[in-house]
């Protein structure tokens, strides 16, 4: 049998970090060999001999946590958030300097949200209109979600590419709203009913069809897998690379 | 076997009209004994001995056709748009001296709309959240449609007697129309897309559950069956109605 | 403000037994004073002066507990398996000798599916045709789901009365199973998905359109208000009840 | 402008080449030049100019027509059923001696069918479970249907590259037919209910999440832009292209 990857954990007493703690225990491929949180000696990475560091941190210090680990030859999978372009440039700087170690950077670990918004650019230019409804529990602060706004942009994108016009809309009589908000010149509706989750549908239609594209995420623990294949991959993937969808076979 | 009713229909020839005869002719127990449209003597309803009288036609002629109706004793459903409070109060008037007499006038004849409206108001108390998502082809000039907007009072004024407050909403941050239309306070949302015909869902949400109520209408015939519902049941109906939901035993 | 209803509950440490003690306390009209379990004193619920006692325990135990309850003046919300007409029988009997007190025997305090069920049976009358799926997590060992069941026993006697012949089937060629399971001449299919919790949908479709009452359970607790609600009507129903639907006021 | 396409119709007074016709009149890039059905002759083809043909005909005379075209160097789009390995080798060898022309034999022109398929295909490796849905008219014969077998065909066989175990299913009570049918080891439900097209569901499944790709056909009009794309794009490849899915870019 292969010898398991050995993946330290930072962030590790966090919601999300613990459970990617018990996810690398639970799987038969991984093993956690050092969590460490604020006021731990991050030399544990070492000591443990880590090959692949989970970091959900803060991005007060995500940028020192990356650079101890490119230092020390440890590849990275990070789902801190805060990472613009500027602080991308350092990651590949830094980088250049360490030709073996690869560092995943991604805004999203659900590997069903990144096939959703997969496949919606994909069908984008073959259908008339698209629109997108997101659905989640009533004590969240934005919207729409990110991710709604997210795949708006690659719809519209993917769109414009293909050099489709704008859906049509024949609304003449409406009551302020009820076409939802534009993104990107996209429809997106965003509903907040206690009991929901979180869960978004891509409505596609030509004449005649509809095709519809739905995530529904039930559990947070729903990223984990999302985590685990970034840690499979990372080592194979020197360099920096941003967005999980990069590592899934998806052509 | 008990004897056909004996149907007439006014502004056969039109698109509606044409379906509704279609519908009479079809059915087992309805017989088509008059079409009658703009240009051709309303008398042949008595000719053909009608019973019940089926009218799409014009707010600038119903009242007439009505009338008619009544002064010879025939019952009717009506389908035709305009009836405000003062011309409902003419028909009452009317029918008060025509004591046998059953007028149906409808704004809906599609039984799963009115269904869906009465599910929806009956479960309203029982739930914190509700929103309404109506989504059609994108020809349709006003949004929200007319279904979800009386959707929307009728599941608020639900709400309001069982003493719930407003459903709860976290949203600090969004952008504009991302919340859908407040319609009596509660959110509606109004989908346009190609391949669509007309569709409606209600969804209503408490702790760790939501129970939703869905009607896709694929195909205008679906609206024949509410008449014929109006046409068996207009005659045990004396006076006037209004509503075909009075017609539906849904105790 | 009015006092708080002292509620008692019986398998206050069983999994289902402590979420109803956390509901009764988070409540503002109930007041948790007896929670009783395997072993503890049952006097403890009249020392507490409970008014309501829950009982989620075993049937072995359950109808003992029923009647000391009964003998000492207490209303109870029964959610233990296990009743038969037999022991119907003997609780009728017992409280035919107590007439102020209610006992409310219910096997699914789910009000979404109560509603469900109830929306099925009211529509069915009006549907030519009518199936039904339920989806749950693939740890489940029965298929179709006992809901699911019912729902068609249901459905099927509402159509019956209804004088409705079976629903149209065309089929002549077909790989066995794919039609689904055949319970009271309905249609039921069931789904086993990892993710799933416990999903049904129903769906009953006319010439030209469709209507779909769907249920989606995300969370055991999504139980609990159909307990409190047992537990707050459960005074004001005398004698014996079986079935939270008599409390709620679908009419 | 680009000069039109100009299409001749084979099949072009049947149900499905009305629409073909139809549609190539519609279309601003194609001109219908040849509309030819039994005992027409088929030589008008030529004398229109036709570049590419289209065959919605029947089994018999469908490989007559394309040695026709074949030989008169006119590419071919063919919806035209009964294609085994064997016809499909009869014309891989009249294609090698006409290096120019390209056919297109596709068993599915819906766009939304073929993009369900293929999503489908592309996602079951990143999940534990999945099943199918498919949803028609009670007048269809054959369950599951056609598109419903080939999808389970296509994810079975995703599944078994990726080296996944079967779907975990841990039902030890069952009534006959509650797990639907098994295709490939892929559990397919068919739901006959009237009001009802053509629809299907894919229904992906992991821990805490679930990703469902669902095609609803309103309207047998919505295989004609399927149609188009062949018809555009058939004269780019050249040689046999076996289903519409090659010409689609997906990658």
């Amino acid at each position: 049998m292969a010898e398991k990857i050995r993946v330290g954990v930072l962030g590790a007493r966090g919601k999300v970090g613990a459970e990617v703690c018990a996810a690398v225990e639970a799987a038969a491929d991984t093993e956690l060999v050092a969590a460490v949180d604020q006021g731990d000696p991050i030399g544990s990475l070492v000591e443990g001999g880590a090959q692949v560091v989970v970091d959900f941190t803060h991005p007060d210090v995500v940028m020192d946590n990356l650079a101890f680990c490119i230092d020390h030859g440890i590849h990275a999978v990070v789902g801190t958030t805060g990472f613009d372009d500027e602080r991308l440039a350092v990651l590949r700087d830094r980088l250049a300097a360490a030709p073996g170690v690869g560092v995943l950077v991604a805004p999203n670990f659900s590997i069903g949200a990144i096939l959703m918004m997969r496949f919606a650019t994909v069908a984008a230019p073959f259908y008339e209109s698209v629109e997108i409804v997101e659905l989640h529990h009533p004590d969240k602060a934005d919207a729409p979600s990110g991710t709604a706004r997210r795949t708006a942009e690659l719809v519209a994108a993917a769109r414009r590419e293909a050099g489709l016009p704008a859906p049509p809309d024949a609304t003449t009589t409406s009551i302020e709203g009820a076409r939802g908000a534009d993104v990107a010149g996209i429809r997106v509706h965003g509903l907040r009913v206690r009991g929901l989750v979180a869960h978004q549908e891509v409505i596609l239609g030509g004449v005649g069809e509809t095709l519809t594209i739905r995530h529904d995420s039930m559990d947070r623990a729903s990223f984990t897998p999302g985590v685990l294949t970034g840690v499979r991959q990372v080592a194979a993937h020197p360099g920096l690379t941003v967005g999980l969808e990069h590592f899934l076979d998806l052509a």
